[in-house]
This record gives C-alpha cells, sequence and structure tokens, in this order.
C-alpha cells in the first residue's frame, strides 16, 4: 500500500482540480484494470509529451511546427484571434464560428503575479503584424480583470496599426473564464464583436 | 491540436470524477509541464501498473504478495476487517485505530447489477476463518442498501463459526450538522441513541 501507489495518488493530487481524495479514487481505479487502461494512458501520456511542440508562429501546441492552424491554407490569414491560453484556442475551435488564425499569449499581464508585457508572446505578435497583411485582431482575453487589461494593453499598443482591433462581445459573463462557456455563448460573442 | 491531444483528453474523460472539459484542463497542464511532470506521471503509473499485484490472501492491492499488511508480524491475527474495495481498506488503515488484518471483498452483492455472492471474495474468507485461529470479523460495507444487504448475508453465513461478528456503528458523523445530514442518518441515530 505503502510507496508505488502512494507516489502516483501525490503525483495525481498535484494536479489542478484534484485533492488526495479524488486522486486515491483515480489510482484505485486505474489499478482495477492496470493491464488494459493503466498501461494504456502510462503510454499515451508519455507518447503525447513526446510528440507536442510549440508552434514557433503562434504558440499552439501540436505535433506539427508550425501547428496545423498555422499551416492550414483555407483559414483566413489576415485575421488573428489572440487567446490567453491553448484552451481558449480549443474553446473557441469548437464553436466553429472563427476561420483565421490565433496567437496564444501564454498568460495576462498581473500586477498581482508580476507579469509584465515582456513575459506575454506580444513581440512575436507584433511581428506577425509587421511581416503580413493583417486585417483585424480579435482580443479573446477572459473578462477577468487581468485579462481585460491584458486587452487594453495591447489594444493601445496596436494602434499605430491601421488594423481593425476588436474584442469579443460583452456576452460573456462577467468574470467567467471561456474555457467554461458554452459553445452558443462563445458564437454569439464572437459574431457580435465590437471595435475598439 | 488533433490526434495525440485528443486521444489523451479521450482516456482521462473516462476516468471517474472527469467530464470533458477537466480532461482537457489536465491534459494542458501536463503539456505545459510535458518535460518534467508529465514524463515522470507517465512513468509512475506504468511503473506502478507493473509493480502492482493482488494480495492472494486479503486481495488488497500491494508490491508484495502476501501484501505487507498480511506479513506484519505486529499485527493481530485474529481479527478480520472485511471491507468492499481497497479504498476503504485505506481509508481505515487511515485513521490509524484498527491494528488487525482485512479480507477485500471487491464488490457487494447487487440485485441490481446482478452480483452474487460467487462474484465477491467470500469463499476466500471463509477459507481463512476455517484454516486460522479468528476471535473477530468487523463487517465494515459501506452504509448502503449493498453494502449493508451483503454485511447481513455474511453474517448469516459466518453464524456457524463460533467468531464474534461486529459492524461499524452508525450515527452522527463527528463535527456532522443535524441540518446537513440525511433522514435515514437521523433517524439511526436517534434509534441507537444512547444514556449520558
Amino acid at each position: 500500500m505503502e510507496n508505488e501507489i502512494d507516489k502516483l495518488i501525490n503525483l495525481f493530487s498535484r494536479l489542478p482540480g484534484f485533492g488526495i481524495r479524488s486522486a486515491r479514487r483515480i489510482v484505485l481505479h486505474l489499478l482495477n484494470y492496470r493491464h488494459s487502461l493503466m498501461l494504456n494512458l502510462a503510454a499515451q501520456i508519455n507518447h503525447t509529451a513526446k510528440a507536442i511542440q510549440v508552434c514557433h508562429i503562434c504558440s499552439n501546441l501540436d505535433v506539427l511546427d508550425p501547428c496545423s492552424i498555422c499551416i492550414d491554407p483555407k483559414r483566413e490569414n489576415d485575421k488573428i484571434c489572440v487567446v490567453e491560453q491553448v484552451n481558449d484556442l480549443w474553446a473557441i475551435e469548437k464553436s466553429k464560428v472563427f476561420h483565421g488564425k490565433y496567437h496564444v499569449l501564454e498568460g495576462t499581464l498581473s500586477a498581482f503575479e508580476k507579469r509584465g508585457p515582456e513575459d506575454l508572446n506580444i513581440n512575436s505578435l507584433i511581428d506577425r503584424i509587421e511581416q503580413n497583411v493583417i486585417s483585424e485582431i480579435i482580443l479573446a482575453t477572459n473578462s477577468t480583470l487581468d485579462g481585460q487589461t491584458t486587452a487594453f494593453y495591447l489594444s493601445e499598443k496596436l494602434k499605430t496599426y491601421d488594423i481593425k482591433i476588436s474584442k469579443l462581445a460583452q456576452g460573456i459573463p462577467i468574470g467567467g473564464e471561456l474555457d467554461y462557456l458554452d459553445e452558443g455563448t462563445l458564437k454569439a460573442a464572437l459574431e457580435l464583436r465590437k471595435l475598439f
């Protein structure tokens, strides 16, 4: 009961959304199916960890670099949707209403957590704007204080370029996170996006 | 974003307590730490899956068979605590109040899920009783319909042996507030009330 099982429970309990009880529950479930599910899960985690790369253009996570969205010829090259994290990109992709490209900031500005513009993928966004013909930037950060601060900072910084800058419509509940919104709300927020 | 990541999200979403959203969140968290946490987790799951065995005496899960509880000379050999699953054993071990041995049934009788006595580790329990000097059997099944049915079945079956058969006390949990308890618990607590 000690060592190997406890080590695994400890690893799981440190994942987001897990406590010690839910970690124990998962580990017991895995142990009950250790020759099928458990070995399979280990192999898939290992395989995915080694296969996935960060896209050097947009910072999406994919088996390809550049990622499959960046190299997709069917997608509009002149629209960039700026998101905080990859899960926000996944959420928007699920709504199937946006057909441009993305840019993952990998965070927000945050006074509390001491993150400044240099900690986000902002320079690479500006490089993309300067080196490509971009007609619109959609600032799809979360509707949180830090998310909106980041959107405002970017909208000010990008004013020097002749580009339409929009943000998601205020259909997003205050304090809401993109990853937890239903697809309909996301779709409406994208379709009703407003100019800064 | 497709294939490898989706495969992993699917695997996680089928674990107990997971939905598609929490699976995505975990996978993204893992991907953000894929050279440290993620490979580490894969290795530990794989290692634990291969190292863990079912104890042929009590059906506990351990790196040893017989398990470390069964071979522990400090534990009382004449008391067996019968539990439904290994996580119940873990819970009782945490309380540090029981120093005997265990017997894991690996389930309960269930009319709904069509599980009879032959589906549980009951024969191995009777073998242990007949081949060892046992003074007490504690039936520590859950306080659910199936758990209590199983305890009643076992108590009847074990009547032929000259052994004390006990079950866990029912009542209000320590720190429990009456207002938040279900009626069944309150009823039991009232009926089993004790004199000051």
